[in-house]
């Protein structure tokens, strides 16, 4: 996953953003200025007020999952505030690009956002890590690190210094290898293919041998079936299943080991998130690790059921990927985090820490969950 | 993990209960049998009401993550519902015995609890399927299959006809397989094995040729040493190092096939649950949620740092089962589930749901997370 809609540039979102609303925008920013009752304790004159966000998304309007939980968090948090926090969810689009969803927030306009770290690694390399890096960490361990093991005090110190406050918010599990209209039996098979595969996923493809190749969420389906790429990522069984890759490709390949995990964010900022009543505060914070882990079971409910009706319709073949080229897309994973973390003193603390609690928990992982699973 | 303290008589727990607080328990009583707000919209009449409640736990007092989350989810609530649930929480024994708690919040006099459903598998066996069953599914499965899967809806209607309200709260992660002081080379060596290993795991390994040995929580330790038992399972590294056995048993091993995932159980009297604002009801269900998931994340993370803690004193060897043990006990662990049904239709009905579920989500499971683990 990656890239769900193009990127459009800051001009078009600020044109489509002063349309919409200017008068928003400017009380977005005073209220995003407005940091004085931050230190002050709870009171009934806080637990009066009503505060009218909004939360822009990166995903499609109302998609599966991803979109649908952010309405229902947003539903949850108007209802367990009592109306205090009013939270009107825009998707991908609806009020500015979905790729300046990072910017509508940092700027103050719009207060809240849902989308996944990594699609603002170009700002911020760093930001990987609390999303997805290749052959990085599973979902059980990845929350483990961001919640327990320090993973999520080096977003909110790397979020805070540019004005926003992160909470992780979901994950999709593991990922699919992606749809290829050619068999791959080994590195070899690697060369020339032209991949639909963004981020670092797509700069380890190229290491390989591959060419990794930038199409908008909406031209995919047409680019594969005209033979002008030869392979896609997208998300897994049920997203793909949604896209109708299966009837264009013969060959569905895992495991997906660009994204073994991807987290994904709900964001505020900062001035916006600070400014709350503390109880309000908390809230946010509790509902958004509520989501956390249940869009995780839904990702896998619903992919169990879609990978069934793949199969059942018979016209791929499900293959993985053979080892050598798993172990070769390791290597090149190892390389491309080694030239992002050069380039950038806070990516190598945040990969020095997250490198470090998966060193250790998969000691733990070895002997627990892995050891149980070909017994179940 | 089962059976964290004695198990009392009723007689003793009424006699307790009513030693600690009869003005309670009565209060409690009339609140759970007034049933008269519950189809109410919410009012502001509602809003002003404040719910003394009590939540008894099965764990001993502030026990490490289990106690602890409990004592956490108490505050939340009161700050996040602006002080109108206001709930004690109860360590085991401190206001009823740890075993009775099912029993104190069914009467009403205790409106809730934390727990684990598998405790009261002598009253209603099909309370298994809702925490853990041998061979069963890991966390991640029994989540997808609890909140998405149909599982949730099997535990509210077999808990509702009871008068309770469940909500599933915390998870385990897989347990270890427990202490030895024999080593293990095959099933033969589980002859004449004495183990404490309660609930479903203590009947399979009794089938296996061991006996399964109940004593209580405060008592295994001396029991391991004196040699009166041969093996303990416990939880997990942290809990176990907490208890001390690695100073007494050579060997520790894995993985813990009697329980490859926990689920937790917050559990309201459905009464005084039903006669709460709703507002009040959908935050307890968001918290619940939220516990479900970052209980479980703790454990992995502590779980991580006492593994390397045993490693690292060079005491104990940590062995897995061999595989003809495995396979013999997951021969056995059918053959119990199987009585387990055959005696009760509702367990029957959620075995069918259970074990359809683990089969269908096995296919994905086997396609991503557990091919990208050798990677990782």
């Amino acid at each position: 996953m990656y890239n769900m809609t193009k990127k459009n540039t800051r001009r078009s979102f600020i044109k489509k953003l002063s349309k919409v609303s200017t008068a928003t925008i400017a009380s977005g920013l005073i209220a995003a200025c407005d940091n004085s009752t931050s230190k002050k304790k709870k009171t009934n004159n806080n637990k009066d007020q009503i505060f009218n966000w909004k939360c822009v998304t990166v995903w499609p309007p109302n998609f599966p999952i991803l979109g649908e939980s952010v309405n229902n968090l947003a539903k949850e948090l108007f209802d367990l505030s009592d109306g205090r926090l009013n939270i009107k969810v825009y998707g991908g689009g609806e009020l500015v690009p979905a790729l300046e969803s990072f910017d509508a927030v940092q700027l103050g306009g719009v207060q809240m956002m849902h989308g996944a770290a990594y699609y603002w690694a170009g700002k911020i390399p760093a930001s990987v890590f609390f999303t997805a890096t290749p052959f990085g960490m599973n979902t059980r361990e990845q929350n483990a690190w961001l919640l327990y093991g320090g993973g999520n005090e080096l977003w909110k110190e790397l979020y805070n210094k540019i004005g926003l406050e992160p909470f992780p918010c979901g994950n999709t599990g593991t990922q699919m290898g992606g749809w290829f209209n050619t068999k791959i039996n080994s590195t070899k098979d690697l060369k020339g293919i032209k991949m639909r595969i963004p981020g670092l996923g797509g700069k380890v493809f190229t290491k390989a041998g591959g060419t990794s190749v930038t199409v908008p969420g909406g031209e995919i389906y047409t680019n594969l079936e005209r033979g002008v790429i030869d392979a896609t990522e997208w998300i897994g069984p049920y997203h793909d299943y949604l896209m109708g890759f299966h009837k264009i490709a013969k060959y569905y390949y895992y495991p997906g080991w660009h994204e073994p995990s991807a987290t994904l964010e709900l964001v505020c900022n900062k001035k916006a998130y600070d400014s709350l009543p503390e109880d309000l505060q908390v809230l946010i914070k509790a509902v958004s690790l509520k989501y956390n882990g249940i869009m995780m079971s839904e990702f896998e409910k619903f992919n169990t059921e879609y990978l069934q009706k793949i199969v059942q319709e018979g016209k791929n073949e499900i293959l993985p990927f053979p080892e050598d080229v798993m172990e070769a897309l390791k290597g090149y994973s190892e390389d491309t985090l080694n030239e992002l973390i050069a380039n950038d003193p806070f990516a190598k603390k945040v990969n020095e820490s997250f490198q470090a609690f998966k060193k250790n928990i998969k000691q733990w992982s070895i002997i627990s969950t892995d050891a149980m699973q070909p017994y179940l």
